[in-house]
């Protein structure tokens, strides 16, 4: 990449990324993908004239989480910068997460006390609901606000899941998210204290394991739900920004806290808006049109069909976004992408390894290669089969934003 | 390849690897190549159904010999781990080699004796028959079994060659093969004194001298014969087991010592068999099915009659295959793959650089991209041009052994 930060120029070129998560697909019905099901008139007509192939998330044969397959699209070798599980879970709650953080899931548990020892009855509190959860973490912000100048952010996830980002005064130095996981995985057995393998790690372990201490003292009148367990500690990746990198103001039009998370990690601006259609999605990129030259655009319903196996619903939202695509290329972007950030076919019920569809319309194209959007025909297409992470060298260059490399 | 040993896991899932040997060619007759030439309904049918591309073996260009070729489809970089000369040289004359040992190829020589000096005459000894060449490793193997302890074993080849294996007590460090060739490689001059570079080198280097010492006096009544030349010293190369890096447990069904060698250097067990056929193959696939979950199964013929310019035999044993391709269905692996481990055109009478025809069968795949299995056929298909290390990838992923990267 040393190359693209050598021969990138700006411009005044407008780019737009739309992510419809989860597209790729496999045979369902007929022999025929959700994208072949679907009836997309406007897709079609713009795959005829644009540049179609597929990106490989990761490397063959590896299924990607969100997390490494939105990296790549960005633009990020998903392989070096790895997101750690409790940033993710702590994004997915719509939490901020800084580099002078520690993010980490937890659990609510029930615990029994013998005498000095804490005993885990339950791992999971008898999967409370989620209200319940909401009730405790209500009061445990009340009560616990901050340790010895460490700030504390709670989120209640599903029935006894959480999120705990600990904030420190200053950005923390690499490694000192290096602590074990506190929860004994097993029932009957005593938590884990949290211990940090370095200096900076031990320094973040003592908060850990203070802050532990007062949630057990605030519920230990509780009869179930009386304790937390924590694991996956981790902190920021050190992720130069898309605009460091690519000399682009990038932002991020996206519903779901997750994706929004995952933008703000490569430094994207999150967009407000009302409404959580693809109506409101588009009526935002109309607004917010002059501000920035990068948008991404994040559709989620496309995965979460095809993580249920309902096809159906997978190629009705397609559809739906067939239909809004026409209000997406009024608005003239110079470069338009539209790819997702891994496959989640039907037929798998999760998500795959399989490539994914991408579709670029630019004026400097072949086209001509296709007839649809769809996964064969994007194999006939003239971007071939490519790696994610490339995607943005040709989106910068038919924006006109790469220099020649080289006399 | 970090990211694939942490996501490996375990299932009882059965892979089937069919290694056609030079199986891609290049147009030989009515514009067609062997592929295209050979009548084949059943993989013509199965091809309709499963995902195609072509592995590149090595790199563009590269022409691979039978090591590389097999190391990159078994899922090793075949330029990280080479395989030394001698080393394949005894694993072709059905030679055990151990990492205790120091394979060697050799030549029996023609000398004369001017005073103190050795002259080499005829670096191959007139290209005596296999047969006299027996007789003499028969003699040789009688008077001489050992040198300080030391183990000696000698197999004949094809006329004036023959390969060595030298089997220390223990394990030898790596560059103990660090040591020139005998050989001269012009007739009138003296062999070269075996001179190990490094100390393990030396330690092996005086027993090799030794060993040409002790022979030229076993053969020295001899006229022509009378001494032996030696190149391409060669160790086990450090190659870490397929069962290490992908959790399967693999076998080798294959008749000729070559690639039964090839396959124990990254693990596998090698099937014993009767017979020489595809049909005994198949029933020892069959007989061993509960035993593994990862089938090697190798074929000669493609590649011989590749390498006589044979295109019409050559078509004939690709006929052979698909006759017997059901009964390899019937069997029903989780995932099959049909490939080759190289190109052998007829065209070129050798091994030759062009992607290998690959199929992949397994109920996660687009399919219907293409309507044969043939070289042209396979540009078509979903898995596009990739490295032939990373076909174990693919390979796992639909087997389902591979979990989600990241989260």
């Amino acid at each position: 990449m040393d190359v693209i930060s050598n021969i990138i120029k700006k411009n005044n070129t407008k780019i737009i990324l739309v992510v419809l998560d989860g597209l790729g697909g496999l045979p369902v019905k007929d022999g025929k993908t959700e994208l072949e099901l679907a009836h997309t008139p406007n897709l079609d007509n713009l795959a005829k004239s644009s540049a179609l192939g597929l990106h490989i998330p990761v490397d063959l044969g590896i299924t990607p989480g969100s997390g490494p397959g939105h990296l790549g699209i960005f633009g990020y070798d998903p392989v070096s910068y790895s997101i750690g599980r409790g940033i993710l879970e702590a994004l997915g709650l719509g939490m901020e997460v800084k580099n002078t953080d520690i993010a980490v899931r937890g659990n609510f548990a029930t615990v029994t006390y013998e005498g000095e020892k804490v005993i885990v009855k339950d791992r999971r509190a008898g999967r409370i609901s989620t209200d319940e959860n909401r009730e405790i973490v209500g009061v445990i912000r009340e009560r616990l606000r901050e340790i010895d100048g460490v700030k504390i952010f709670i989120e209640s996830g599903i029935e006894h899941r959480l999120a705990i980002v600990f904030r420190f005064p200053e950005p923390l130095p690499e490694g000192s998210d290096d602590i074990n996981d506190t929860d004994p995985q097993v029932e009957g057995a005593e938590p884990f204290i949290a211990i940090g393998r370095n200096p900076n790690a031990e320094r973040v372990a003592r908060i850990v394991n203070e802050f532990i201490k007062r949630v057990s003292e605030i519920l230990k009148e509780r009869e179930r739900a009386n304790y937390i367990l924590l694991r996956g500690f981790s902190q920021m990746p050190g992720i130069p920004t898309m605009e460091e990198r690519f000399s682009i103001k990038p932002c991020c039009i996206a519903t779901y806290p997750m994706y929004r998370g995952l933008a703000s990690l490569v430094g994207m601006d999150i967009i407000e808006f009302e409404g959580e259609d693809l109506k409101s999605q588009i009526d935002t990129l109309k607004r917010v049109w002059e501000d920035y030259d990068y948008f991404f655009i994040h559709i989620k319903k496309t995965d979460s069909y095809g993580e249920d196996g309902n096809w159906e619903k997978k190629v009705e939202k397609i559809e739906e976004f067939d239909r809004e695509l026409p209000s997406i290329l009024d608005i003239k972007p110079d470069v338009l992408v539209i790819t997702g950030d891994h496959s989640t076919p039907s037929l798998m019920k999760g998500h795959s390894w399989h490539p994914v569809p991408v579709l670029l319309k630019s004026p400097y194209v072949l086209g001509g290669t296709s007839s649809r959007f769809t996964e064969r025909e994007c194999l006939k297409g003239e971007l071939g089969i490519f790696e994610a992470k490339k995607l943005i060298q040709l989106m910068l260059a038919h924006a006109g934003r790469l220099k020649k490399y080289g006399a």
